[in-house]
């Protein structure tokens, strides 16, 4: 990497991650339990306005519970960055804390090198990224995507509700829909993010410039045949529903090969056969289908071709073949602008980077929607996220702040 | 159909089945729930050996449960017949009953006749053959397979003990050993039973002479993957548990026709993956394989075969692959001479029949261990079995029950 004189500290910011890395963490596992509106989260979040306040930055608990950090010119729109510091259980403590607290990073070195700015920079940790309560809250709040049904009625997977989770930390529920900003009020938006896969380690790049967030589609399928003895039932007088997802499985390569494309994604990932015993044929299987891909176009040729395929497939196995299509996410390219920054500078600054879209949700896809926005990936070992041993490499975790430092006071300064 | 003169009467068999299906009819879905060693079936067993009583033939109740009906000659080694009356929960009302049930018909219509014997007959019903307590108790008892560790441990499902029930039915547990019975005792064993799968009701035949009953082996498989986000993995760098059991699956039936013979049977009945969830790759799967076949070596074979294909999709998808093999169980011929007596007396009475393997177990397994035994099968309704809508028609039954008479006949004056 070349040096330039403007970079992050990472030894500070390594001891901000390890510091944060300690609510909620577990003692058995040291994971990371750290979900959204819980009062870890809450004493997290005072923390890092803490940390602000000590660089003279004014940090605020918006309505629907992000904080935002805000530094530079008054008025105008804001070069945002950020993503999130709450957590899945058992997490790891680099997941979304990356983010925010390279932008605190970011920040103080701006301060120090006193780096003139033409418009300020916030700092977003945005609330429940995670979606324990089903969405991405924070963010759906500051985009103006929420309405009071959904306030009124989430609940997370243990039946607490989104109401009382919020009124708990001090949060009035309805009122988070005051958080919603004027898109005016935003530049840009950019996010550094751990990958959460094992792309660019594989690859042997330090930085993944993100083109986009693969849309996502799933479907729980049915496929019924006729349970029977497995000893008086011949191979070929069987409606085996297991040999059905089986064949389906067996056939997602092809269709990936034949309709998708390299950003593509088929997963079954839940199985449940009925009747479920060693002796007996299934003659039910309901399965998850979750297909994933950077296009939509691409993800509606897929989904055609899993409808053709399992019909065939039923036909041939004498079975039912039914779905239900739980959710279609559109993809969501990032914008055109930043993608283009982030490879300049990368460029600049010698890293090894390539363009890849990522697989997983985040904040980066709703900013998106309201202002340019982008984000890019820092390697995860072993491709581990979601999980106590999710690590990056100090030396990846500079570069991917240096990228973003210079990133910003380019947006900054444009 | 041929006339001889000597035929069962259907209508006063339907009778008795209809009237045995009364013991342990569920009200609701008019199956019936018979499990042995409960009220129930002892219950049944008294009926039973009252409808034996009115005929003036001597029954009683053996050591092990087993009701044993004897007539003709006093002495020499006898002709048996016979089946269970126990049955599964909420199975069928002919499984099992009907060759107990036929077995008194015939020796109804010998009685009537007046047909000379040169030896002894025994009718009986065996306890336990749906394995309530892991086994075929009755049969084994009488066949000496018994032992007195699997009588003092052996428990149902829902951990009721075999002495408890053995004991609520007013039967001495251990004093089941003095069940056993000298082979010598025996002439020949033979049985009717109904097919409980498909095959005749799609050949059309009446008849299904069994050869033999498939061996049958069980085994749990685990491959294990790593589990990891259904988004960030691309399809070429995942350990995806579910690919291994699918692939395998989906390479079932070449296994069988490069290495099995057309009585083999290959069955994936139960599938547990970890974690289940539709958002992540499933790292674990472990699944229940059982093996089946009418020759030992060609079980081998499959067995082999199915051990090699496994360690290539393991090797294939980075999965670790190891098996437990539960039981193994070695085919069963069937015994020439009493093929060939079905065979022959089919063809006397000018019933459609085809010599076939038997793919469940049934008593006459272990009776063809001590004596030439051998077993006829009539058609099910489209092949179901073990549930309340198991059905066979009369004229079937009638037929079958002509078959086992002529041939009861031929071997008590051979």
């Amino acid at each position: 990497m070349k040096k330039t004189g403007i970079e992050i500290d990472v030894k500070r910011l390594g001891k901000d991650l390890l510091a944060l890395g300690e609510f909620g963490k577990n003692t058995e596992n040291h994971g990371v339990t750290r979900q959204a509106f819980t009062n870890e989260d809450t004493a997290a979040k005072h923390w890092l306005i803490e940390q602000f306040k000590k660089i003279d930055v004014h940090a605020r608990i918006d309505e629907a519970g992000n904080v935002i950090a805000r530094y530079g010119p008054k008025d105008g729109p804001c070069v945002a960055t950020g993503s999130h510091i709450d957590s899945v259980p058992s997490g790891g403590m680099f997941d979304g804390t990356l983010g925010v607290l390279t932008g605190l990073e970011c920040l103080r070195v701006i301060k120090e090198k006193k780096i003139e700015l033409k418009r300020p920079i916030e700092v977003i940790a945005f609330a429940d990224e995670e979606g324990r309560f089903g969405g991405m809250f924070g963010v759906e709040a500051i985009c103006g995507q929420l309405n009071p049904e959904f306030i009124e009625s989430a609940a997370d997977i243990r039946g607490n509700t989104l109401v009382d989770a919020m009124k708990s930390q001090g949060l009035e529920p309805l009122n988070a829909l005051a958080a919603r900003r004027d898109p005016d009020s935003f530049h840009s938006f950019v996010e550094v993010h751990i990958e959460q896969g094992p792309v660019l380690e594989a690859s042997k790049n330090t930085i993944g410039v993100v083109n986009g967030i693969s849309g996502v589609f799933k479907w729980m399928v049915k496929l019924i045949g006729k349970a029977g003895h497995a000893g008086t039932s011949p191979m070929n007088m069987r409606s085996d529903a297991f040999q059905g997802v089986a064949d389906f499985a067996h056939e997602k390569y092809r269709i990936i090969e034949e309709d998708g494309s390299e950003s593509s994604r088929l997963t079954i990932g839940r199985v449940e056969l009925k009747p479920g015993f060693p002796h007996t044929i299934p003659g039910e299987v309901e399965f998850s289908l979750v297909g994933r891909d950077i296009n939509n176009e691409t993800m509606e040729q897929l989904a055609m071709s899993c409808r053709k395929v399992l019909s065939t497939i039923a036909r041939k196995h004498k079975l039912m073949f039914e779905y239900r299509q739980l959710s279609w996410l559109k993809p969501q390219p990032c914008h055109e602008d930043i993608v283009n920054k982030f490879k300049k500078h990368a460029e600049n600054l010698d890293l090894k980077y390539q363009v890849m879209p990522s697989g997983a949700g985040h904040d980066t896809q709703f900013m998106c929607q309201v202002t340019r926005g982008g984000m890019i990936f820092v390697p995860s070992v072993d491709g581990i996220s979601h999980a106590p041993d999710e690590h990056t490499h100090w030396d990846d975790i500079e570069k991917g702040g240096d990228l973003l430092l210079h990133t910003i006071i380019d947006l900054c300064n444009e």
